[in-house]
C-alpha cells in the first residue's frame, strides 16, 4: 500500500510539474507587465549541463575563497569586473546579490554604517516614485527616513528635496544624508539628475563627506551606461549602485549586482567580521549564496558581451517608442513615456487585456516594460486587442 | 574579426563550465565539512524538465496572488503545509525565503516590531554558539544584543542567561526578549533546552507576553520532529523558527523556510503594505523571490516524504554515531558528540586532509556534518586516510 | 505577419511537447505489454549533461578511428568488452547497433556469407515463435528459410527440427545450415536448448563446419548469463548473438549488441571494405551509427555492473513468477509460464485492460513482461483490476 | 569494499563523460570535413525537457498505432507530410529511418520486391561516386549490381550508363532496371540529371515499367527543392527517394526519411506483414524505432519551417562558393566545385590540418561540406592556416 501511494504520487508529481511547465510557456508568451524576460533557453543548457545539481555555494565575500570548494566566486568575480568597466569603476568593492531589494538594502546599510562610525546620525531621502522595497529597507534597518515628491513623471522633484534637507539640517548637527538615486523608478522608468542633486547640495552647502548617495538601478543598469544622457556616476559621487541580474540582463533566476566604491567601503567596514567557520570574511547580507547564479551571470556576459547588451538596449528603447507612438495614434488614453528608456504608461485597461498581458497596475495607469522579448509584431497584436476591447467599451474618446 | 572572438569565446566559455562541472563532481566526493547534500541529480531532473528555463517569481505574500501569473505560490503553500504540519502548527504564516539567514533575520525582524508596536524596547539574546549571522543580524536590525555563554558542548548557559536578564532587568522597564533558541549550533549541533529557557524566565517572573522566542533550525528543522527527546515548539511559546532547504532536505541551490505563529505574526503586522504594483502585500524582506525553489522544495518533498525524512534522518544519526565510534578507536585527540544529531567535532587535522575533505575548523577544532552522502564507507576511508596521516606526524598519542 | 506565425507557432510546439510528455509519464506507469523499461531517470541526466546535443557517430567498424573525432568508439569498445565477458567469448568482433533486429539480419548475413564464399548454399532454420523479424530478414538477404514446429511452450520442437534437415539433405550437397536459436522467445520467453540442436546435427552426422547458430537474446540477452541453467553457448559453437540494449539493459533509446566469434568474422569477411572518406572499413550494416547509444548503454553498465544486473535479473523472474501465482490463486483461465524467465501469459482479458495495460497479445493470448519497473504492488494492483472486470464479465469459472 | 568502489566507479564515470563532453565541444568548433552540424543547443532543450528519459518506440508501419502508446508516430506523420509536400508527392508511403543507409537500402529492396513479385530479374546500376553503402546494400540484399563510370565533376556518365544497360538487355529478356540517381555525390556533391537517365531510357526502348529509380539525397534532401536547377523527381519516375535526418536538417541523432510513390508501395507489398503481437504491419527494415528522432525532426521543422530551410541552403551555397573563390585566389591546386551545392575540394593538405579539420580524404583529395556552422570567418581563418602551412611546405605554386 505504502509503495503504491509512493510510486503513483510520484507520478503525479511529475505530471503536475509538466503540465505547469505547459501553462507557464503559454504564460510567457505574453508577459508584458513585468521587467523580466520570462524565458531563456540558453540559460536552460546550462542548468542541464549538470551545473544545476550540484550545492555551490558562495558564503562570505566574494573575494575569499574558503575551505569549501564547491563555489564558483572565479565566475562572480569576472561578473563583477564586468559591471564595474561598464561604470568606469576602477576599483570596487561587490558581490552578486539575492535580488535587486539585497542590493538596495546593502546599500542603505552601508551608508548607516558610515555615517554611524563617524559619529553622525544618518537620514534617507528617497522620493515617492521609488520601488516598494526602499522604504521598507529603512525601516528594517531602523533609519530615519524622508520621502521627496515627485514630478508629473516620476522624477525627483529638487526644491523638494531641498526642503528637505533644509528641514533636517534646521534640526540636526551631527548627521550624514543618504540620498537614493533613480536610475529608473518601477513604474514609469523616470531617471532622477544626479547634477541637479548636486546643485541642491551646493547651494545648501552640505560637504560632500556627508553625502553618501546609493543609485537603484535595477532595470536600467545594463542599459544606462549606453545612453548619451548618461552621467558618470561614481566620479561624481555615487558610492554603491544596485542592478538586477534577471531583468535586463536575464538570468532568469532571481539575482543581482551591489557595487560599491572601494575605498568607501573599506572605510566602512574596517574590521569586517572573519568567520574561521568559512575561512572567509562574513561581509554579505545573506550568508549562503547560490552559485548557480554566478554562473548563469557570467554565461549571458560571455553569449551577449558589451556589444550584445548595446544592441538590445537600443532596440528595447526604440520599441517602447514604437509603443507609444501606437497608443497616440489609436488616441488611447493617458499615454506617457520618459525618453531613453522601455516603460510605456497608459490607462488601465478592461480586466481581460491586465489578465491576459499580465499588466502592472497603480491607481488608474497600467505600464508595459518593453524587454527583449516583446516585438513590434507582439505590440501590434496587443494594440490591435487593445482597440477592439476599447471601442466595445466606448473608452477611447476620438 | 568580432564574429571570431565571440563565437571562439563562446566555445571557451562552454568548454570552461564543462571543465568546472568535472572538477566539481570530484569535490562533491569529499565533500564532508558542511552540512550540505553535494550533488542531487533528482533534482537535475526538475531543472532539466524546461522549469528552470522560466522566470518564476514568487514577489510579495505568499498567500497572495499578484496579476503576474509566472509564480509558483500553490506549491510554496504546499511547502510551508508540509513543515508546519511537521511542527503542529495549525495556524501559521511564513514564506519560503533564500537561506537561512533570511528566516533568522525576519524572525528577529518580527520581533523586534512586536514589542516596538507596543512600545517596549527589544532587547536580542543570543547564545556564544550562534551561528555568525546571528549577531549580523542584531546589528542590520539595530537591536541591542546580549551574548550569553555556552557550556562545553555549546549549548547556552542557563545561569549566563539568568545573569544577563537580571541585568536588562535592573537598567529597563518597558522592555521585550528576543530570544535566539538554537536547535542545532553550527559547530557542534548542540541544542537549547526551552523547558530550561522558560525555567529562567519562570525565575525572574518575566511575563510570556514580553518574551518571544526565535529557533534558530537550519539544519536540524527536518531532523528534530523525529526526536523522541524534541519538545512541542510553537505550543511552548515557540513564535518563529527558521530551516535551511538545502541543508538536510538537500534542495541544492540556497533557501530556506521561515515559520511563524500566525496571530503573532497578524498581531505585529497589522497593516501590512498593500503594493498595488503586484497587487500583493509586501510582507517579505526579499523583493522578487526565486519561484524555482518552491517547485525544488516541493519535488523533493513528493520524492521523500515525512517517513523518506526520518529514514534519513536516524541514518544520519547512527553514521554520526558511528564516526565518533570510529575516531574514538583509534584514540584520536579531543572527539566530541552530541547526542541527537549529525555533527561529530575532533582536533584539526593536518592540512592535507582538511583541504581534500573541505573541513569547517574553528581554532583547533574540525567537525565533519554527518549527511546523506556520508555513508559508513566513505567514514571508514577518511578514518584510514586520519589514521595514516596522524601516525606520521606522531599527532595521536596511544 | 509571418513573424507572428513562427513566434506563436513554436510557442504551440513547445507547449504540445510538454503535453505530450505529460500523457507519455501517464503511460509509462501502465506499460506492462511489452519488454520495455519505459523511463529511466538516470539517463536523462546523461543526457541533459550537453552530451545529446552533439553528433556523435561512429560509423564504420567500431575498432578503427577516423578523421572524424566526433564519436564514442572507445565507450563501444568497453560496452562490448562487458557483453563478450558475460559470455566468456575472449575474442570476438561487434558492434552496437540500431536495435535487435540489426544483430538478428547481421547474425543471418554474416551466416550467408560465411557459407557462399566456401560455395555452400545457405539454408536457414528458425523456430515457428521466433520474432516477427526473423523471417523478414531471411527474405530481406535472399535467404531460403525453413520454419520449424515449436511445443506448447514455445521451444523449438526438435524431431521437427530433424525433419527439416533431412529434406534439406536429401535434395542438397554442397550446403550450410544457419540455425536461430532463441534465447527467450517473444511471446512466452521460451528457450531453444542448445545440446538439443547438438543431439539432431550429430543424430545427422552434420559436421560442425557446416553450421551456424545464431542466437537471438533480445530480451534475455543480460539475464541468461545468470541463470543456472545456462549452456556455454560460444564454447559449443555459436557464433554470434544478438541482445537489445533497451530491452533489460534500459538504454531508453532502442540499440542493441552483436557480438560475432572473431574467427568466424575473419574467416568471412576477409576482406572487408576499406572505405578512404571515412578512414575506417565498412563492416557494419548500418552506415552513420548514433555514438549517444554507446555513451547510454556504457553509462548503465557503470552504474549497475555485473552485480546490478544479477540482482535485477533474480527480482524479476521472482516477480514474474508471483504473477504466475497470482493469476493461477485466482484460477484466471490459461496461464503459462516458463521457468527462468519474465514473461507470463493468459487468456487475452477486457479491451479496457488491454488497453490500459497495452498488453501484447496474439490470437486468444496476452502476456506481460515483468521488467524492472513492475513490482509486486503493481501486480497487485493488476490482478485487483483483473478481478474485477473478469467478474462483471463472468469470465472467471470458479 | 564493494560500495566504495561502486561510488568511486560512478564519480569516475560522471568525470569522464563531463571530460569527454568538453573534449567534443572542442572538436565540434573545427568539424568541417563531413556533413553534418555538430551541435545544436535547441534539441538539446527537447532532450531535456524530459523527453529523452522515455521509452518512446515506433515499432512497425509508422500509420498504424497499436496497443503501447508509447510511440510518436503523429510527429513521425506531420514529418514526412512536411517533406513529400516539399517534393510535391501527394500520395506517399514512408517511414522515419535510422539513417540515409537504411533508406538507400530500403529504395532498393523495395525496388527488387517490384519487380520479383512480377517475375523479372531486377538488376541495379550504380554510379561510381555513390556513397559506400550503395554496393554494400546490393549485396546485402543479393541483388546484381553494375557500376556505372562518371565523369570528373563525379556526375554520372550517361554513356557508360548506355552500354552498361545494352550488355544487360543483350543478355536478359525478363528484367527490370533499378537505378540509383545521386542528388549529390558524397565527395564532390556531383548531381545526377533525372532528365538524362530518361533520355538513355528512351534512347533503348526500354518500357517505363521495367525501370525503378530511387534517389540518394543524403545530404540534399532538404536544399534540393529550393533550386532553381531541380527537376520534379516524383513527377518523372522516380520511385523512392532517402534523405538524411542528421545532415542538413541537423537532428544531431542519426535518423533518415524514407518516402516512396505509394501507389507503387501498395503494388509491391500487397500483403505486408500484419504482427498480431504489435497490432501494426511490420512494413520497415527495423524493428524497434526510436520515437524521440521523430520528435528531434519535428521540432527542428516547426522551428525552421520552409523558409529557414530555405534561407539555410542558399547561405549555405554562397559559403561554398566563397571558400571556392578563396582557394582559388590563394592559388591552391586542385580546387572544384560544382555549382548549387556545399561540398568544395581541393588538394589534401599536410596531417596537421586534416587532424585538426577532420577533413575527409579519398585518395591525393580533401573536401570541406560547409554546412551551417561554417561561417565566412571560419572559412577565413582555415583558409590562412592552409595558407601558412602551404606556404612552409612550398606546397603553393604561385
Amino acid at each position: 500500500m505504502e509503495e503504491f501511494d509512493y510510486q503513483e504520487k510520484l507520478t503525479q508529481a511529475e505530471i503536475r510539474l509538466t503540465e505547469f511547465l505547459a501553462e507557464q510557456i503559454r504564460n510567457s508568451a505574453t508577459y508584458f507587465g513585468y521587467p523580466e524576460i520570462p524565458q531563456n533557453n540558453d540559460l536552460s543548457i546550462l542548468g542541464i549541463s549538470g551545473l544545476a545539481k550540484l550545492h555551490l555555494n558562495n558564503a562570505g565575500d566574494p573575494s575569499v575563497h574558503g575551505n569549501a570548494k564547491m563555489h564558483t566566486k572565479e565566475f562572480e568575480k569576472e561578473v563583477l569586473d564586468f559591471v564595474a568597466k561598464l561604470y568606469d569603476l576602477e576599483s570596487y568593492w561587490g558581490y552578486i546579490t539575492s535580488g535587486g531589494t539585497e542590493g538596495n538594502l546593502y546599500g542603505l546599510y552601508m551608508g548607516r554604517e558610515y555615517f554611524t562610525q563617524k559619529n553622525k546620525k544618518p537620514f534617507f531621502l528617497f522620493s515617492s516614485s521609488s520601488h516598494y522595497s526602499i522604504p521598507k529597507n529603512a525601516h528594517l534597518l531602523n533609519v530615519d527616513a524622508f520621502q521627496v515628491n515627485c514630478d508629473g513623471s516620476g522624477e525627483m522633484n529638487y526644491k523638494n528635496l531641498t526642503e528637505k534637507i533644509k528641514s533636517i539640517n534646521t534640526k540636526h548637527k551631527e548627521y550624514g544624508l543618504i540620498i537614493n538615486l533613480n536610475i529608473g523608478t518601477t513604474m514609469t522608468g523616470a531617471m532622477d539628475e544626479l547634477s541637479e542633486i548636486h546643485n541642491v547640495l551646493d547651494e545648501l552647502h552640505i560637504p560632500k563627506e556627508d553625502v553618501y548617495i546609493h543609485a537603484d538601478a535595477a532595470l536600467m543598469g545594463f542599459i544606462y551606461p549606453f545612453l548619451s544622457s548618461k552621467e558618470d556616476l561614481f566620479a561624481n559621487g555615487v558610492s554603491s549602485i544596485a542592478i538586477s541580474g534577471h531583468k535586463f540582463p536575464g538570468t532568469i533566476h532571481p539575482c543581482g549586482v551591489l557595487l560599491a566604491n572601494k575605498s568607501m567601503h573599506d572605510a566602512t567596514f574596517q574590521d569586517a567580521n572573519w568567520i574561521p567557520y568559512l575561512e572567509a570574511n562574513d561581509t554579505t547580507i545573506s550568508g549562503s549564496r547560490n552559485g548557480f547564479l554566478a554562473l548563469n551571470f557570467w554565461y549571458i556576459i560571455q553569449k551577449k558581451g558589451v556589444n550584445g547588451f548595446k544592441e538590445e538596449a537600443m532596440t528595447c528603447i526604440e520599441n517602447a517608442q514604437y509603443l507609444y507612438n501606437s497608443l497616440n495614434e489609436m488616441n488611447y488614453p493617458d499615454v506617457a513615456y520618459n525618453a531613453d528608456q522601455l516603460i510605456v504608461t497608459f490607462e488601465k485597461p478592461c480586466d481581460e487585456i491586465v489578465q491576459k498581458y499580465q499588466l502592472a497596475t497603480q491607481g488608474n495607469k497600467a505600464h508595459i516594460v518593453v524587454m527583449q522579448h516583446i516585438s513590434k509584431h507582439k505590440i501590434d497584436q496587443f494594440c490591435t486587442l487593445l482597440k477592439s476591447t476599447s471601442q466595445n467599451l466606448e473608452l477611447v474618446k476620438g
